[in-house]
């Protein structure tokens, strides 16, 4: 078997929380047979992407070796696993295994696409083994905080990998199979694993997690004393919070109604795998109008503050004939993701000055993460007792950490991130080559690389202007009329008061006026020399440097 | 005294966390004479103010009714209470009062602006009296996170009003004067309180806040254990922590040195104050780079993960010879400001990835907030025994749950966001008159208006990406050439990937060729018209409607 070897490559996921992907590989060097499990999404912001609507995984390595390919598994429905799937799966074109409840969301997202449905195959957990090429794959049900989430088994001629996926130890998970600790001590037992590539999340979080089954009671208790109109947010994908939710509401005497597209969607997806037998009835928007208000309670999307989601809607006024008054109850079962706190807070602001009463979660009393945490990792890797361990599914920070308390237990472990193919053919991690693995952008509908600069001149035009300068030289290369200035994004007026767009074209045309041949017949020279005026007058005028776009026309004798 | 009132009236400050600016007046309805508390800033954003470099209070209407307007104080020196008096005294040009540090640091920033440092007069804490018209003002020490902070003791005819400005209850502040219970119930005894206007940042804390000494144990015994470089960092203007981390330091044999324009300058201002008789010998950064990096700790600006402060520098590799390495430890003596997330994360990873052992606060051992905490608010309430309370320094939901607090406590009180002008002249507040008061932006050396639309159409162009359009048309109406598109911020190429320009070429030129006089001759028509065809073009070639700006040139016969 000299000559072959395994390897493992994050191209997303590692060394971030978000857009995960991960590939794996067996056969001789340079010429390994491949799979991905998983193919996320990140979520843009102002700061780094303005205007962009997803951040997807570059997949350029994995376009470019497509012939190695033999397919592709999906772990669990959240959109930082399955999201990027239907945007570049046309640029792989290979099998996508996944259970019942992933391959329904998946499905409805191809379909959505106009891509063909058949491609993603539902499959059965373990024992059921999934084939393709050198590998060996199981889905091994774990929970988390959406349905039918796994771990994948892959048993590879070099030995077998765990690959975690999301998970916490949550024996009660209120929907779908609880974490089972016997279960992974016979996946060990049948045959020893070699590499344990292991969710990071909450390696910071240091007390043991929570079952979803805790929240049940302060839930309902906090329902019951309401005494106005209760609305409800978690994450539209927690289905087990939602029948929590939906089942407190019903036992306070409450009508139910779910507001916002994703939570039907998830709820109705749910239904149908079968995965929810047993969701509380609920009503329409419309149907809910009518309800006197201290018998409705509402579950809405927009934990995060999302601008057009359901809570956001809420708090600025009437949305489907529902409103939010004083005395009504807002619970956040939810927690704030880091950098989401302007928005959530912009949310929370708006409904306190309607004077609605806020609840945020509040030590962990009506919200548990779907992650484990410290303690949880730490009788994980007992159980699984890997040779190595891989950490993912986390920032630098976090691999780090978990890096170091793998090295505690006497696990041989490192950090790999976004691009690093590790070498784990041997009895410890080596890092084999590094990829090129940035991000790409879904702008609108056009796939755009993270490096190709459209994002960076957004980014500048945010923070510097923009002025737009158009000059006509006739037949002689003497400027016809004067330079003409546009502005966007800019004060109207300089220094003392005077409106910018004139003093530029003063200068400018000054400049035009007392240029020679050198200057007026070469485009460059005029570009470059116009663009410097421009930033040089703006700054003394206005103490910024805008962006410039020069257009130069010539009048050619025809 | 019929026909009289007592206003007050928040320009910033009230209904966010930032920017503080608070008028009182005093005298007839509408001929109140007038004071204002503090002018300060708050920092612009990628979300809402891009390139925008501080977000300073609207005071068009103080600057209308400026003859009305006796005097300026400054409780303290932190940039939300003192940043905007450079930017916006020239529109005033009233006496400003504040204690000596805070004066200090007023006067560098009047030196940097070319601006009278006489404008602002050092006075001593109560009993000594500012009369300024109908009000008689009064300096109290109080504790909080920078040195000299006062709470104002506001006499007027009509009654004793507290403005708590920052606080904390800390007897023991390391820097400073301690907060003095005896002190606050004789001012109460004096004379009765009618208005309390008090900080509500930490309303939502609720345990009874820690003193700053609490932290020179923990500190001390982190730094001993380190055996690498200590790097330190905490907010600039906290000279009690500057102090115990430098002590700590020495405590543990290191060599400290202050890194960061800022921490220098307001180490400085202490000392020249008079305020900071013994802070412990430090070194410069050229001398820092001969010590050994056990022996060395550098104290650094950055807290909340500023790109170009000293921390993120150095998280970025060599700053001023200095530089981190494995096994080194960077301590956050400080909390992270909500909004501030990604910034500290990054720096973080950047840290980490180098091999940093990262220390963040973990439940307040190595930090401690600068406001008082519930229970701390609780127990100044009854100390002052005020008519009415008016919660001030938070967003409407701090404000909200404060007046919820003082209601609880038999206390009249109202939430009064910015622009709300109360008359608090009866038993309790009530609404006068709406003002405006949105913000002024500082962007370069101009103040802009928040609703003048500059800052709108900068966060367009970021969102939806730049397109130019250059026509020219000749003496008879007649397009000369083909129109010109230039680009910025968007995909070079859409569908099929044909250059989105080009496309947009053929088209616009189309439409021109096929034109008639009536669009031809019009200007605004034909804007209109090869607006809407770009947007249109754009959205079915990249899925995205650009921001259009369109020059059209007529050669006119002279």
């Amino acid at each position: 078997m000299s000559g072959e070897r395994l390897i493992y490559l994050p191209l997303g996921g590692a060394g971030e929380i978000g857009m995960n992907a991960y590939v794996y590989g067996y056969g001789p060097k340079g010429r390994e047979r491949l799979i991905l499990v998983d193919l996320g999404v990140a979520f843009p912001d102002m700061d780094t992407s303005p205007g962009v609507d997803l951040v997807l995984p570059d997949i350029s390595w994995l376009a470019k070796n497509i012939n190695r390919l033999e397919a592709i598994f999906i772990t669990h429905a959240h959109e930082d696993h399955i999201g990027a799937l239907a945007h570049l799966w046309p640029s792989l074109r290979k099998p996508i295994y996944a259970r019942t409840f992933t391959a329904t969301i998946g499905r409805l997202k191809f379909e959505e696409a106009g891509l063909p449905k058949d491609a993603i195959t539902t499959v059965a957990a373990r024992p059921h083994v999934i084939e393709a090429g050198p590998f060996k794959v199981q889905f091994v049900p774990v929970s988390h905080s959406i349905p039918e989430s796994a771990a994948l088994i892959i048993d590879t001629p070099a030995g077998r990998i765990i690959h975690s996926g999301d998970f916490k130890r949550d024996a009660t998970p209120i929907v779908g199979e609880g974490w089972d600790d016997a279960l992974m001590q016979q996946i060990a037992a049948e045959r020893p694993v070699k590499a344990l590539m292991c969710d990071s999340t909450n390696v910071f979080s240091l007390h043991e997690g929570r079952s979803e089954s805790t929240l049940k009671g302060p839930i309902a208790e906090l329902i019951k004393s309401a005494s106005g109109m209760v609305v409800a947010t978690t994450f539209a994908s927690n289905v087990a919070r939602l029948k929590t939710l939906a089942e407190a509401g019903h036992a306070a005497g409450r009508t139910v109604c779910l507001l916002g597209r994703a939570m039907k969607r998830m709820v109705s997806a749910a239904e149908e795998s079968g995965v929810l037998p047993q969701f509380p009835r609920t009503v329409t928007a419309e149907e809910a109008a009518e309800v006197p208000r201290r018998n409705l309670m509402l579950i809405v999307t927009g934990s995060q503050g999302e601008r057009r989601a359901a809570s956001a809607q809420l708090s600025r006024g009437k949305y489907l004939g529902l409103e939010m008054k004083e005395g009504d109850m807002f619970l956040f079962s939810s927690k704030t993701i880091p950098g989401n706190e302007k928005e959530v807070g912009r949310v929370i602001n708006a409904m306190s000055a309607i004077g609605v009463d806020i609840v945020e979660d509040s030590g962990g009393k009506y919200h548990v993460s779907g992650h484990a945490n410290r303690p949880d990792l730490e009788h994980v890797h007992r159980l699984f007792l890997p040779d190595m361990l891989l950490p993912m599914h986390g920032e630098h920070r976090h691999l780090r950490e978990h890096v170091r308390i793998a090295h505690e237990a006497g696990i041989a472990a490192a950090v790999a991130t976004n691009g690093m193919m590790m070498d784990i053919s041997g009895d410890f991690p080596q890092l084999a080559e590094q990829i090129e693995a940035s991000r790409t952008y879904l702008d609108g509908s056009v796939l755009v690389g993270s490096m190709d600069g459209v994002v960076r001149d957004r980014i500048r035009m945010a923070l510097n202007g923009k002025v737009m300068v158009t000059v006509i030289l006739d037949e002689n290369d003497q400027p016809l009329g004067e330079a003409w200035v546009e502005l966007m994004g800019l004060p109207a007026n300089g220094k003392g008061g005077r409106p910018l767009a004139e003093t530029l074209e003063a200068d400018l045309t000054e400049f035009l006026e007392s240029s020679g041949k050198k200057i007026l017949t070469n485009d460059d020279k005029m570009d470059e020399a116009l663009r410097r005026i421009v930033r040089q007058v703006a700054m003394e005028e206005i103490g910024k440097k805008p962006e410039v776009t020069v257009v130069i026309s010539r009048l050619a004798m025809e």
